[in-house]
């Protein structure tokens, strides 16, 4: 049983942390919106409407934020968890942010003798309720030991290297999925462009080498013109400017990463980030005089 | 029992014909080169060392041959199939051409009275040899149900609509799968950029989303610095080719898969087109000004 | 004096027809069109209506076709140019065609003591008019050197290579104004998102190190949303597929020249590639979900 | 005249404080380095060693700086020139820095009585040292008005829009210049692809439609291999990033500025940023496998 501060009780924090408590260990929830907390206590987890309540004797505390600066905010900030959490503590963040914030809060923390760990997860909302997230994490060995059995109660962990490694590994999972779905998208453009039924050719190339996750599991969707976020596009962007500018900083050439951003950030520009990252075949319908309604039916130039 | 004639004994040919002829039909081979008569003579093909020999008194002819002039010359030429072949027989082309001559040689087996059916297959040679290909089918309805029976002792048909149709198909495979090996590609640059194993990484994006059957089956040996060929880069860049020019033929914007073409070519401009379709990552490697032996040793600048 | 047969008396071919003339050659046209032969005769130039009478007695032949296959026809078809001019005579091709069917047509008139020259021009119309044409010439160095006197006549011919290098020289000059295009298009995109006005920020750029020739010509025009055709899309289409053709077939990656192919393909798949090349500036507002009528009109998405 | 804090005395900003005292103003420069700071005083200027000194008493001060960073530290840091100039006065920034901090500076000095105004420059050390800099100016109208007179002594001010006009139209600048110097990159490979000479390819394009002043500027040296640093390719690395990062946050696609941007990263990734700009010809070397040394002389693969 470890006692455990959990800030950020959204779409994923939330069945996170009720998975934690699950598996016997002592939660305080906390988010900044009282909907959240609200929503978090409906399914049984001890909440607190201050940061420094939830964190008070905890060992541990988990963070699952929007991005880098709430992070750093929540984590570095005047009154926050450095200066909450006693020394020998740990910090884990679940969050998606860039490598370089990962690296800086782990130099942060060690200056107060407080471990931090960068644990960004895959597999959605879906996977944070089985608890079966895929989580990469980046820490030193001993900081990992610890985190480790706390993790397994919401997925897979998986010791990436340094602190920073977690989040890496995040981007290098962002740049195929952006990738894959372009690829379908264009197969889907090429079928139309060649008056073949795309729903079929992507069945066709489900069964052979072609075949990914994504075009298993999106591209009957998308042939169909359907946008409901599973992914949201907005999100899909932040992990690719995340990935673009942590290539920019090392001096990593990722030209078909940056196209694909290019066209996703197309999908920004005509107002539908909030549709799923899939639904930049739109934007390949748009290259092509086509448009779309909001509801998916077809229009002319 | 259907009479065929078959015609261009490769890697691909040869065991292809050797399922026909398993599965009980009558088989004649011809291939310009003794080499390829010969091993088809060893695995018990009857072969003959005239084209117009090979079809005399066939139902069918089926054609395996390297590009679409090829595929020309054998059939609309003169002595070609198309003189050759009695009216009312079947003209099955598997080899990977461009839709358009595809469409052309039906129009002008229609002229004949000759029912010109597209069929490429994907599945290499293993496929090949096991029965197992991918084959994917331009037809009329009629020619279709005629050539079933005989495709399914090589694979998989389907019927993806009226001549060129199953070219399209194959195009939009491919176009697929030179960007997920880009992908893969990135995927690793971006690995090694931020300092993580290449192979660690992929082994963690593979249980995930990002996963696809191409990073699954070549990603650990991109990662190695692998590049025996399972799939000639010359090949792909062939595939490329014709499906950019059928795009272009159309008007369909394709960036993704011109920006990977131009990727892979520089394979080709480097002397390297005789390596498998994944040392795509070897471009990425010397845009970094990192260079490689043909048996993949790392070199410095 | 020399007599001159010309073939091709369009746009381009009529005024550079009536400047041999005027340069004091014979000068017999012919061109397929009725229309066009009439135009031609109706500004002074004497025409036929039969190639064969066109060449009768012929020096040289000029032809100012429109595409590669167009040429190929004329001069190496039957009843083709190959056939009808003397041993001994020069075939001058004019037209914007493949190196590889340039070098071709080298070879072919090679064999029959016909010196073939190619020479593609650049400058329009009124280059074609003011007898002002640049003009890229690929030709062995006799054979140039009988072809420069009558070339003076029609612009500023530099000889370039062996034949197939005047064409090579074209393509190298298209890619540059297509991309040199594309710059200004995102140039006015990144302007239009910032908030700044696309005019002001191109007059700015156009007097410091990002100007060009195509900025300070088709900058204002692009920013306003005209888009008459000066050079149609249609054609620099067909010319970036001549260069991509070209540099698929020797291994030479154009990354960006392919990523302008692709985005101006665009244009054509939304039915508009009979505006003009520098309407690419479409093609982002589309992207970015804006859609302009014919006449340049915007609206909302 | 004017008593005005000069900060930052480099390359650029030591030039332009001798242009300032030449015009009549009371200039006290100062700079971190002590070298930067001997320097000045060399050619005249007054200096001294602290912040605090060199803008007492000062209407206006001027900044001169590598990055937004040191703008930002500069300005709004403890004991920096919010703090240290009166209300009422003026800060200047010359230093090339994403538009977003430039509005966000304006924000902060207009809480302190304090005008800000944007006013990046082109022209290089050459025009810095003879007055005649491009000056791209963001500011309010009455903070301009204040400033041109002052900016006249640099060079052509041009008033944009309001705070972070001037920065992002630098911006859009940069955009276009390094898509300019891949255009001339491709235009050689492609050139040197069809065995012309690069250098009579590059002579023929500057005479007509496709010529750039980066081209007639750049192309030969290009051509030629030679890389010395007229702009440093960091630099350019450095503007392309922000040019990227505040399309990437207004949802601009900019797909062919991300894939130059690509391209020339991997300059940096060969260890090769501190070349000139122009030498992104070298990344299409690698990519076809051809290597140079650092002095330009090629070598085979």
């Amino acid at each position: 049983m470890t006692r455990i501060g959990f800030i950020g009780l959204g779409t994923m924090g939330a069945p996170m942390a009720a998975n934690l408590l699950r598996a016997g260990h002592a939660v305080c929830g906390f988010d900044r919106s009282e909907a959240a907390r609200r929503a978090a206590a409906a399914r049984g987890i001890p909440v607190v409407d201050e940061l420094a309540r939830a964190v008070r004797g905890a060992e541990v505390a988990i963070t699952m934020l929007p991005d880098g600066p709430d992070v750093e905010a929540v984590a570095a900030g005047p009154d926050g968890l450095f200066a909450l959490l006693a020394p020998g503590s740990l910090l884990i963040d679940c969050s998606s942010i860039a490598p370089e914030i990962a690296r800086r809060l782990a130099r942060l923390g060690a200056e107060r003798g407080i471990a931090v760990v960068d644990a960004p997860v895959s597999g959605g909302p879906g996977g944070a309720e089985a608890g079966t997230l895929g989580i990469m994490v980046g820490a030193e060995a001993e900081a990992y030991a610890r985190a480790e059995p706390l993790l397994t109660a919401l997925g897979r962990p998986r010791h990436m290297g340094p602190p920073g490694a977690g989040q890496a590994t995040k981007l290098c999972n962002q740049i195929v999925v952006a990738q894959h779905l372009v690829a379908v998208a264009e197969a889907i453009t090429l079928a139309r462009a060649q008056a073949l039924d795309p729903l079929s050719v992507l069945e066709v190339l489900a069964g052979g080498a072609a075949r990914s996750w994504l075009m298993e599991t999106f591209g009957a969707r998308m042939a169909a013109g359907e946008a409901n976020p599973a992914f949201r596009m907005r999100l899909m962007l932040k992990d690719l400017r995340l990935a673009l500018e942590a290539a920019f900083a090392v001096g990593a050439p990722l030209p078909a990463t940056a196209l694909c951003a290019s066209l996703m950030l197309a999908q920004a520009a005509a107002g539908e980030d909030e549709l799923g990252h899939h639904a930049v075949v739109r934007v390949y319908e748009r290259l092509c005089g086509q448009h779309r309604g909001q509801n998916g039916t077809e229009r002319s130039a």
